[in-house]
């Protein structure tokens, strides 16, 4: 007889429920503007554009707006010990640069995006769409994120 | 009847059973090894310190070791732009002190963690116990933690 509550036995235990729902979640719908500054900027105005923007990861792009690197808080720190004058320093010098940057997309899984972050040892990732010749940046996902996902589920289960 | 599975109706959904498991995560389960530096140490150390050791935030305490202040990536970033000598600045003066330093015990919730990290807007706390005159530091957590807990969580369910 089937029980009287509006649920049925699914043969899958209330962990697996959940990670079901947790599996579906996409960078997309966590992910965060990008911040973005152009290849021939300096050191010091990078250092000025994170902190206007309150970021942690610039994301550096060439003329055709196609991402060439990664600056993070991490690099411009490291600049700014190793060198007297910020202003006459590049970001192209100090960031890390393609191929050697890990990127994700918006339909990719939020757990997999997550994971990255953390083999990696890395602050953020770019999220991007393949263009013709290049990768077009859309999005930022960090720790952050991925923190504000956890929060808000709880939140939404009325922990 | 009583389904022959060994899985009985609790009134409960898969989500609220999830949520109890992740109501009981603790802090002391998930923090790190906290890095601290004394209240009298150069700016400029402080930053070889951080970089040796590689963490994000770093922890500042007087001669009785206990906790009087907090150095971020962001705090170090902004001492350095804004100043010609990081050798001759005492972190005291650049850190965040008590008692504007949002803190957390062993036995706190991760998710209550989580929630203050979102909220503050900041990237460690320090894990203290009270001793009889301030707060000794055990432990530090970060949003790397709360990212490593989500993918470790998911991966135990076998995603």
């Amino acid at each position: 007889a089937r029980p009287r509550v509006g649920y049925f036995f699914t043969g899958k235990t209330g962990s697996e429920l959940f990670t079901e729902k947790l599996k579906k979640f996409k960078v997309r719908e966590y992910q965060s503007l990008p911040i973005v500054v152009e290849e021939d900027v300096s050191a010091y105005d990078a250092i000025c554009a994170m902190f206007l923007e309150d970021v942690g990861t610039l994301f550096v792009t060439n003329h055709k707006s196609h991402l060439v690197g990664v600056l993070s808080r991490k690099d411009l720190l490291r600049a700014s010990i190793g060198s007297k004058d910020l202003t006459s320093i590049p970001v192209h010098i100090i960031m890390t640069r393609m191929p050697n940057i890990t990127i994700c997309e918006p339909e990719d899984l939020l757990l997999d995006a997550a994971q990255k972050l953390i083999e990696k040892q890395i602050d953020g990732l770019p999220v991007v769409n393949p263009a013709e010749d290049g990768l077009e940046v859309v999005g930022r996902l960090t720790k952050t994120n991925i923190t504000k996902a956890l929060v808000e589920l709880a939140r939404d289960q009325h922990i």
